[in-house]
């Protein structure tokens, strides 16, 4: 990297940099890595989005996970931010910050998620950090992306009685974790495997937020749960939202879950981790939807409409209001 | 922050995202810090120029410095990096790790530190994230600056016989933190105070770094030290450097620390902290030298050339080599 510190002596820091240089290979702005920063060309006429969010071990992943799997995380959550701004992704930047005595296995897979991961988005290592802490390994990323001038998606254009959109399944993430935990025990193994991998590698709608432009009136990625979300979306619109339970579209894995437990309910509402894409579109657009669909590749499911006030309220399709047992919109 | 985690009932996190807000608020590209992510229109023709480093309370910063100062200082050895390609700084994304139970003046001094520097050098806070950490403090800041299109300064434009220059005085970062650890003992208290100041508040050359572009064939800042950093421009120019020792340009205070201490001349060399810039200038160009001098409002020293071959070599005037007792280039 840039500006990684010099080793101590035991050539783990020389290691890293040699693993981590070829991510940048062909990313002419990331200057080979070889200088204090990189330089962009920006394409004429087009926006930078800029994203960054952070990960420590412990806290957002689990000691014990893929290191392909926690390097493809931090990108793709990046990434989905992207997604949510409608911006196509150009490269990133990387702090890592090492303790002592990783494996080199570790290091090498982490490398190798994020190539496999770059070659799968079109993205590059632009440059970063590397640094060692007495603390648990801890990542931050600096996702790049370019938007056409004036159009990146944002979270405060809903107007009352526009429609609520997600897209995919919701509450795989969130119980991907809980199957990680064993709190799933009497779940189909094959079906908790599935949640696990929504858990570890969420798919960020980067061509979904590209065809959003200029026909969302908001756009959010839904990492903190849906209610928390679209609660968002509500600030931002100064508005409220009106959800229906019954709507929400739920996966095979995450229906039988739900079987078992009623209760995972208000996980599927509140637990996070889906990276899939909530937004609002005005109700002529209706008719879109099954191109935008199409285009995208992905189910594209109403599951609620903007409101006057500024609650996000759940029913059942009879009328009747949810209440939620949880305190709600807790990370893990 | 746009991602900052739900607090678990003790509303620091609330605490840390309402005095980073305010950090945003003339920064029309950071959308308010209500979005995934921030906006950035580029200058047309202008190269976006991104540098990210990251600092660990205990390794890059030490536990009981004043918060003002850590803020201060992660600003600006980005800047610094930003100085170095000759760009102008804009705006600046920041990922923060807290441990538990920081104390809440430490948060407030973090922020007006930051505050502070943005009304210095006319930057604001673009974006971030806001995460746990069960280890120490720990900080990645990403920046963001423009320079005209093509003409961010590399480290690979050097040639054989080009003039080696530095701007303000050298050693001082490092001698600053001997004195911060109570190895300067012997030194007068106010030179000691003045050089831990340099330790704590470097001062990034951005309008040097300006006045240098279509000028300087490499430049880098020196945060490794000038033997470390002078080899960064011969790897990447694929040429060695003669240095003299007796031209290095020598702070008061340093020079009172030297008298004292003859060994220290190897920290000076070799310690870093400095961030003053290293660039390099075609011999034709040395009569400039004293305008760049006078326009930035900074002493300017040739301090020797570069050669044929790989390698830092360092002089006395006599002509003798000068040997390193250290093995050089360590990170404290």
């Amino acid at each position: 990297m840039t500006d990684a510190e010099t080793d101590n002596g035991n050539g783990e820091f020389a290691l890293i940099d040699r693993l981590l240089k070829p991510l940048a290979a062909k990313t002419p702005a990331a200057l080979g890595l070889t200088d204090d920063a990189a330089v962009l060309s920006p394409t004429p006429g087009r926006d930078l989005v800029l994203a960054k969010d952070a990960m420590v071990a412990g806290v957002h992943f689990l000691e014990d996970d893929a290191p392909e799997d926690v390097a493809r995380k931090l990108l793709r959550v990046n990434l989905s931010d992207l997604a949510a701004m409608g911006a196509n992704p150009v490269g990133y930047l990387l702090a890592t910050f090492w303790p002592e005595k990783l494996p080199r296995d570790w290091i090498e897979g982490f490398a190798a998620g994020l190539q496999k991961d770059q070659d799968e988005f079109g993205v590059g290592l632009l440059g970063g950090d590397t640094v060692r802490t007495p603390g648990p390994l801890s990542l931050s990323l600096t996702a790049v992306g370019e938007v056409t001038a004036g159009q990146a998606l944002r979270r405060n254009g809903a107007a009352e009685g526009d429609l609520i959109v997600v897209s995919g399944t919701i509450g795989n993430g969130a119980l991907g974790l809980l199957a990680l935990k064993g709190a799933l025990v009497g779940l189909d193994e094959d079906l908790q495997k599935k949640l696990i991998d929504r858990y570890h590698l969420p798919q960020p709608r980067l061509a979904l937020g590209k065809l959003l432009t200029e026909k969302a009136t908001a756009c959010i990625d839904i990492s903190d749960g849906p209610l928390a979300d679209i609660g968002h979306i509500c600030d931002e619109s100064r508005l409220g939202a009106e959800i229906e339970w019954e709507r929400i579209p739920l996966s095979y894995a995450a229906r039988q879950a739900l079987a078992q437990n009623a209760r995972l309910r208000d996980v599927v509402l509140t637990g996070g981790d889906d990276y899939e894409l909530a937004f609002t579109l005005p109700p002529a657009m209706e008719e879109a939807l099954e191109q935008l669909a199409t285009e995208s590749g992905l189910a594209l499911t109403i599951i609620g409409k903007m409101t006057a006030g500024n609650d996000v309220r759940v029913f059942h399709e009879d009328g009747t209001e949810l209440t939620l047992d949880t305190r709600g919109w807790q990370h893990f």
